[in-house]
């Protein structure tokens, strides 16, 4: 495991050189299967084309599914599949960077695997990391997950829209990921209802447009 | 990874064995973070601790917090903490099993780590898997991770209370289910009505009551 994770961070150093050579600004965006990843990322696009040059590369084990959501809204993006595999690594990001124009792209967004455990392990070489947690999965997400949370520069409490049909305590939540990442960025977004989407694409812009 | 799952598999048929020995039948219930797997349990044990003797071992990352929620139902619970592990393996239900009573037990459930990816490729030496997976993670999830619906001798499509609040289509997720895994059963349960958690314990218990 310490040589796999050695020798991905090396491959990862190459991209984040690449990256910064070609001026782009890189988010890994993770989080659980059906946290709503997609959609919000459905959502930005529709906010931010218009504004930046941004191009997705998308992770899934076999599908091309989300890679086909994504074409529709009219920017560039690269399907990863992993073949099963479980997250996104730095050689597989360096692979699919080479069927990208970086130079043009200011802002490039990858989509990693459904799963709040092995993508928070991995670096690939992004500038920052962003985890997208669903109202529905439950207020003790946090802790139960605290890598993920961690490692997270933002972290976007989805579906924000269902919070009355559970028992998820926000404070609570907001709490915990405090306590375990003071500077964390919380956003809280319902993409069926457009509720949150401007703080959460204004705070992206601003880190590409500075 | 080859060598992993080898050594793996050679503990996983020892703990079979055991099991068979002790005559115990064994569950690996997996699902995602937040699909409901722990709340389903203790649904489960309310239901049919009083008719067989069951046992319960949590799979968590760092905390004892689902091991608390079950020994509050007065069954017998063993933690294990994974340290950041994204799965179960055979050596650690070996390892717990030393600490259970398996010769009086006759359910035993082993709840997994929160991952629709990982968990279904480790073999534990249980007779069957189950997953839940919750309506609000979207009816696309048994295409994009296939494996661990293969595996799978049962399917809780859980949340159905939040079924008209979303864009789930049962009868898409059901033909996928049963397109990927033809004799998968298909279960439908809100764990906060009460809705279809008699069908579901009574398919487990017709498992152990033959």
């Amino acid at each position: 495991m310490k040589n796999i994770l050695g020798a991905n961070d090396e491959i990862a150093a190459l991209n984040r050189q690449m990256f910064a050579q070609s001026g782009v600004v890189v988010m890994n965006l993770m989080g659980s299967p059906g946290s709503g990843k997609t959609t919000l990322l459905e959502k930005t696009l529709s906010r931010l084309a218009e504004k930046i040059k941004i191009a997705v590369i998308e992770g899934d084990l076999f599908t091309a599914r989300d890679a086909e959501r994504i074409e529709r809204t009219g920017v560039d993006v690269i399907q990863i599949n992993t073949a099963g595999g479980c997250h996104l690594d730095a050689p597989m990001i360096q692979n699919a960077c080479a069927s990208l124009n970086l130079a043009e792209t200011q802002l490039l967004i990858v989509e990693n695997v459904g799963n709040l455990v092995c993508p928070a392990e991995f670096d690939i070489g992004e500038n920052f990391k962003a985890t997208v947690l669903s109202i529905t999965e439950g207020d003790d997400k946090p802790l139960k997950y605290p890598l993920i949370f961690k490692e997270s520069a933002a972290v976007v409490l989805n579906k924000i829209d269902l919070l009355d049909f559970t028992n998820f305590n926000l404070q609570s939540a907001r709490t915990d990921l405090s306590t375990l990442h003071p500077t964390i960025k919380i956003f809280e977004t319902s993409c069926t209802r457009g509720t949150g989407l401007d703080a959460w694409t204004d705070w992206l812009l601003a880190k590409v447009v500075r």
